[in-house]
């Protein structure tokens, strides 16, 4: 048995929300974090968790979990973590209080993602982005985000090919499943035989966030990298799992034998560091013309690699290719996990 | 009471096929047309209508049609048009053998898209291009194809543009609808909660038949146009409606406002020839931020208008934009049966 | 044109819901009916109709009622009849108010459907019990309702079976589609790739409704008739249109024959009176094995009629078989209007 | 490690099919079997696997299996049990030869599931009926079969009522999964936005089998039970997980409690014997109102527990209540391997 006296508290923020609940199903068991903390709304608070919840992961809700009194979103926690799954029509504010009173907020939210010193972070592409939190000066505490979960697939395909072979632009179409909503999210009336063209304020977040991701860190500021990106972003009946359609054009000439090669060598510090949620080898390419699809890839190495396919010529951009993520596992929860994991072992955490 | 006497006998070629039905379901009380002979593989010859198809159109058989017997596919059909939906796999040559013994073919597989004295016809575009039919030496009859499905809502959107504005480079991904694949075509194992990123022959389809539809006609020849077009497609589970998302490069610069006024106003030959399965107005724009959708706007002007929404800056072409057709309508019985409307007005059919 | 200043002028509450919109579609250019008050909860109240709705209907809003402004649900509207497709939570309330007020008030909801001086109609199986309405002290309008959506067809089917050879007992278990939880109703996420064996109150509503139903009238008194229901009730991935699995016992021995033959002749006052949303023949038998499908079926004379099909001996009861009605039309706002055409042809509304 | 040269060779019958692919997905790391031999069709026959089939399981092929040669359905395997997923249509001939030339044939087929001396075995249910083998004088080897889909189920919540109580009549209404139908099997045309009340074979299978399984056996004769059985059954858009709506009349008065008690404390030989694929617990009772449902309790126990819920009383049975189970694990090749896992342990395979 571990022993659990060693590991590391953490609350969950949102703890009733999707991401809330699925940070509860990944963090079970976890080697190094315990859940010590859940917290919602007031609606929600000074409840048992069971009753709290409209749970809908397929495991089901962990014994000890269930027990546990929901507590408010005040900075009274008993824990040192805090991992954030808040709706960000109140996360921003929240979570500022939590830095204040000293606690480690890793965010899954927009709010506090553009902040000059917080780091947006992807520890295979920029886990040298994290040493900017010790510019943060707003509290005695610090916090960390992941992208937006359209965002997490794309940057992980473009990160080798910018370090191989320099990027100019891309061209983005996605057809996102629906638990990136959120619960209850999406009608059935709505998406049930059809595609909806639109998810507000997703095709901004796509067109930005790989900028601060891809840039460079120096001197206590990220510099935005130099890419053009333009993104269409689709609803589509897909439970999980994010596809996404990309056309690259490279600042130089290359082979598609070098793209693929440089998709299946790429591996960052969560693999040299061994982190538990890692994935064993970051990006899959596969041969198959059909693939991948959401159904057969996207709990690929605990949901946490990203599938790539149909690497082609472009008769307008250079290459185009397929990529799928799991957008609440890699692209949510899964994401903030291997945040805090990474702070751990770079030693953050003590 | 219409006399039928005087409409022109047709027949139909893969009668018992997802096209063939539509064209049934479509040609029923047609003030020009009447389905005289029904024809189909081997297998289906010499059967009651009723028994040898797999009827899933959403109105009954109509009663006549029902009891009339299945043909082969050989040029002694009791008509004098033939439309064929018949797969690709035999179009080819049986088209040819009907156009050789007379019959006036309107076809919807790809065989004779590319031959280069065959109309690739779509009346609101290239109107002009049937004049390449007394070109045509090939025997004593004629063959007039319609484009593939995904090709038919792109060239109808882009016409206005090329016309008013100049194009350079077209980048569309599309969202494409089930009945697309034929019946029983694609698995519900492989497609609800998925989405398959590849349709095979599709990208090249609309890469090259909208050269040809947009081109120039002079001196029995079509000059292809010039357009760099690069296409991913996706097949999604929705029943009808191909929506494309689509990104142009034009050749000045443009706004926005001219560009809707561009496509509400645009017109042609089956709207001032009136044609009886003509839309009102070929393109209808939608100024909602999520809109067009398959389910709520595919069955427009009786599925044969295309819908266009989402009119956008791009950060790499100059424009992005929303397209949604109707395969099955539009996109290939209702677009062939227009075809035949053309003809007949302008004289082909005496 | 029609005058419609002979029109009546009618209400709808709860416009802005579900039903509210089925309301408004089904009574676009109606014979008798013209719409000229919409009103919904405060929160949509004061605001244009097409501001305060979020409208999914297939057909685009009329025209005169988006711009329509919305009322409070009080009983000052300027109309002589009120459509009611209030929430149940709401709807006994304010319902009574308006019948004291003096409005006709036609209800889809369940509220004061057991009310023993207000009628359960459906207007083929007991429209004689329309006439309890003279009983109605309660104010100086009076209240009519009809079922709820899956009671509808099991009366339809049930009718015709008691009249011509007595029933003993019933068994249903249905496949419930999602238009009839309400919008947004049904989250994708439960749905999708799923069922659910549980919808709130319905198996009481199907085991006891038509026991006032098929009741008899008389001396201002509905007299429940005997007969024993199970219900079990199923929601599933089907937009609209319920599926019922039936078994019945019946008194006596009777032919299968017979039973077909008992549901092709029924018929009642709807049909003698020629109401205008009134189905031609309100029971279609299918003899296809795989028949009644709510794909196929649910729009069956403008979604006024019954399907029904498998009809066959059954092991425990008698016979079993399958009926399928559209939820919304017939099960709904259809029902509610064949209601008022029913009243207004008997001079209640005089 | 484990020392495979120890391990019993298994041949898969129809190793391209559904089933067939289920064999090797849960065979794969079997602690006492080991595919040594895939067969087919001819069609596949002399082609490695990987190109032969259309593999649709989440995980992807073995690779050792990827690379074996298919071979043609004749008994000249290279092993000593035969796992049968052939299609019915084959299935009889070539498993009696295989019999004959003393392989050990373990068929998810149903053509010898009632061949008087061939067991229709589900291991906790009658274990015992195994001994029938031993008057299986047709050839050298033997045949043991499990029941369909649907039974499974229905027989494993009926056995400890029956065992208990006693049982009179049982009612049940399904709505099965696609997968049920094989592959490519149920168009998405015919499915998505539909159910279908009919699944040729499947009330008849439903309303025989169980009498068999729960008979019983002696003297070398199985004596099926006295048992009145009416099924209907409905396909419904579900990939995996079979629901049915069950009424039971029992032979005697009995308390909710205990029958709860009884599904609960149910357990057999595979429990006792610690079978390798078993589940721990062969029925888990929810006293959630909603559930079970497919999505969440399919691949409870590895898929071969069944889920049941809503257990309430019924106006015309005595009870009813909610089924679940998985039908291509529990109901198909899982429950095959359970058979083989318990002929292992009795000592049938020596």
């Amino acid at each position: 048995m571990i022993n659990t006296k060693q590991k590391i508290p953490v609350g969950i923020l949102g703890a009733t929300g999707s991401v809330g609940q699925k940070f509860i199903e990944l963090l079970t068991n976890h080697p190094w974090f315990e859940i010590t903390a859940l917290a919602a709304s007031e609606r929600s608070s000074d409840r048992p968790y069971k009753e709290a919840v409209n749970w809908f992961m397929q495991s089901p809700i962990p014994p000890h979990i269930a027990q546990m009194l929901v507590k408010r979103c005040e900075p009274d926690l008993d824990c040192k973590i805090v991992f954030s799954g808040l709706d960000a029509s109140v996360a921003g504010e929240i979570e500022t209080e939590f830095r204040q009173a000293g606690y480690i907020v890793i965010s899954n939210s927009r709010n506090h993602r553009f902040d000059h010193d917080v780091p947006l972070l992807v520890p295979e592409v920029n886990s040298k982005h994290l040493e900017i939190i010790e510019h943060q000066k707003n509290g005695k505490g610090m916090i960390v985000t992941n992208p937006n979960c359209s965002t997490i697939g794309l940057v992980l395909a473009l990160k080798p090919l910018m370090n191989n072979f320099g990027l100019e632009s891309v061209n983005v179409v996605t057809l996102q499943a629906l638990s990136g909503a959120g619960y209850p999210g999406v009608s059935s009336l709505d998406i049930i035989d059809n595609v909806i063209p639109f998810i507000r304020g997703e095709e901004e977040k796509m067109e930005t966030e790989p900028l601060k991701i891809l840039g460079r860190y120096g001197n206590g500021v990220i510099e935005n990298c130099k890419l053009k990106i333009s993104a269409q972003c689709n609803r589509v009946p897909v439970i999980n799992g994010h596809l996404e359609c990309v056309s690259v054009k490279f600042k130089q000439k290359v082979l598609s034998g070098d793209i693929i090669k440089a998709w299946q060598e790429f591996s960052g510090d969560p693999q040299k560091l061994d982190l538990p949620i890692a994935p064993l080898q970051p990006i899959h390419y596969f041969e198959e013309p059909n693939f991948p699809q959401p159904k057969f890839c996207r709990t690929l190495d605990k949901g946490m690699a990203v599938s790539i396919g149909r690497l082609r010529e472009c008769p307008i951009f250079d290459y185009k290719f397929v990529i799928l993520s799991h957008n609440t596992i890699r692209g949510a929860a899964g994401g903030a996990i291997l945040n805090a994991e990474l702070m751990y072992k770079k030693g953050y955490l003590d």
